[in-house]
């Protein structure tokens, strides 16, 4: 499998992949699943991609080459000439579809589904930045300001320290920290995703980053971020109090309900009823 | 959907499940999916389910009558007289498969899988504590020292916390605190699991118990620990360093690598070679 978080804000885009993909658990190999587009000073964009490799590695060879003829005698439309990200995103929905021509059929008769997805987002000279979520049908959807981020692949891990933090205001770097958490917790429970990571963080209206990086197990700061967030995790949890039973020595007590009026079904004998 | 979670500890067992089903987000109920059986001193048992609820149901009604005849003139084996919980897992396993023949093919005819799954554990006179998750073939796998949990239903959001803390030598309390904020994650993340909560703790060796509570949203202790934990982690959150990426000023810093030998694929113009 996959985890991919793409997410937009105020200050910026923030991108992080695994490079993690299996055909059954005996079959694990690496490959990186993000691509950046640059021509500096006009327009810088990353694509994520989750699902069958072999369709998300062919659709990234078909986009650069994709074109999306408009109207009779007008130029086509290409990820490099797009004049927004939304045109942008549509030449990559037509190089899905292209590859479902291909493809689809194929797969069906060997008893697969077409499935595939992307995160995509960027900025093009002349406007804001944007994130898209681009289905297998390649239709898409866009991030909003209530919904700043989106996930492919093996995402409910990785969710709730992403639904905590993330806000429209949230700063760059601090949003790099919430997506290496996210990552890593999802890591912890699921070997289906794993190292290195491609992190890519870009800044509001430079039309270009530098700020590309593959983390592995060696990068100081992936290391220092794992120990901590697990060690102080743990501290966090010893610091909650354990429910009380008896309620006497607690502030928060869990109070006993006699178990019989207790609205839960306790079926005490064979004989007893059940409803 | 559903979250439920089953642990098994030295000290004893601990059952969480939520209340809430849906047919689809515009039809949503409270349904309890957790039951006990007790006959005090010989045996305490807890079932939780999730899936289909009209396959659940009408496995709960008929394990209350089912029953399993090994041998010709032999007493039949149901979960009051079973000496074992794996026997009376048998029984749970039989009365799955009663109602897999009794509505697998109308439900198929409909379009729908039979979906079922269970948590069964608890204790019988003469012999330790077990617990079991039970399959939709009526199958069963038994938690062991290493895998000390099993979840069903909406699993994925609060396998982490389970995973980093958990182990048989957890005491029962802190294991049910465990649970819960499994079960908070869980909730942040995903509207079809909902309060309020069943929450049963067991001693081990008791054959009894009068640790059950119904949890909602005034509980004390459940409201400290969803406030409590919420702004905890993120003050822990807060607590760890953001990615440096110049590296000068920082302990642990994000290198930057030059982004053209990075291995991630950055592709700068478009007439660069995609491989």
């Amino acid at each position: 499998m996959t985890y991919c978080v793409g997410i937009k804000l105020n200050a910026g885009l923030v991108f992080l992949s695994d490079s993690r993909t299996n055909a059954g658990v005996d079959h694990i190999s690496t490959f990186r699943k993000m691509i950046c587009y640059e021509q500096p000073g006009d327009r810088f964009m990353v694509l994520l991609s989750a699902g069958n490799l072999s369709i998300s590695q062919s659709v990234r060879e078909i986009l650069q080459i994709e074109e999306l003829q408009e109207a009779e005698g007008k130029e086509p439309i290409t990820i490099w000439n797009a004049k927004s990200m939304f045109d942008a995103a549509r030449v990559l929905g037509s190089a899905v579809r292209h590859v479902y021509h291909r493809d689809a059929e194929a797969l069906k008769h060997a008893g697969l589904d077409f499935n595939v997805s992307f995160i995509f987002g960027g900025q093009i000279k002349g406007e804001g930045m944007r994130l898209f979520l681009v289905y297998a049908a390649g239709n898409f959807i866009e991030a909003t300001t209530e919904t700043p981020y989106f996930q492919v692949g093996e995402s409910k891990y990785g969710k709730p320290v992403l639904d905590r933090v993330l806000t429209p205001e949230t700063p760059l770097d601090e949003a790099a920290k919430c997506a290496l958490v996210s990552m890593d917790s999802t890591m912890k429970s699921n070997l289906s995703v794993g190292l290195p990571l491609d992190l890519v963080v870009y800044e509001a209206n430079k039309l270009q980053t530098d700020r590309v990086i593959c983390i592995d197990a060696d990068n100081p700061y992936y290391r220092m971020m794992h120990n901590s967030w697990g060690q102080k995790l743990r501290e966090v949890f010893d610091s909650i109090e354990d429910p009380v039973w008896d309620g006497s020595a607690s502030e928060h007590p869990l109070k006993m309900p006699a178990a019989r009026h207790s609205p839960l079904r306790k079926i005490s004998t064979p004989e007893e009823k059940l409803i």
